[in-house]
């Protein structure tokens, strides 16, 4: 039922965590990146801080939930097909400049 | 980062799997009754079949994805805070009457 990433991000900063906009951009950039079509965005923006942006992709999904003042974010990255999820988790690894990460991999 | 069960069910109906009314109250039944708060809720019917549903929580997002073709549907219960994911995937695989499943459970 296809590939799904986990990504857990830290030392992330705390403006780039807390911005709604960039965030449903990037996650945008990385599901078309990864070969698949995004049908519809949704986010929500938290207070005092923290930002959730979930695609749904014709493919499955892409999510992410961010706590900036920890600097930490956890992503999926799941699609079924030819996509392939995982050159959408390096783009948001690279463009979040994660000073560290954890990527799991399941198969399902 | 929170509690995340993926759930794998097998040997489900067709006619439940591409009902997509059906499944949107089973995943806010389920988000509720495992102590989230569902903030949104997106769906795709694909066609000939399959259902996409995701609710945007306020403790991160529960989400469906069918295959009625295949009896299969893929299932994230991904809550953060003190919410109880296991009654929500319990909910789901008794109420898709799953012939067999697999549960994966995943600290964040």
């Amino acid at each position: 039922m296809g590939k799904h990433y986990l990504l857990n991000l830290y030392g992330c900063s705390f403006v780039l965590l807390d911005d709604e906009q960039c965030l449903i951009e990037l996650l945008e950039n990385a599901a078309v990146a990864s070969g698949a079509t995004v049908v519809q965005t949704i986010s929500k923006k938290f207070e005092p801080q923290g930002v959730t942006v979930i695609c749904l992709l014709s493919e499955s999904h892409i999510s992410i939930h961010t706590w900036p003042e920890e600097g930490k974010a956890a992503v999926d990255v799941y699609t079924c097909g030819d996509c392939q999820p995982k050159i959408g988790c390096d783009i948001i690894i690279q463009q979040l400049f994660a000073s560290n990460h954890t990527l799991s991999y399941i198969e399902r």
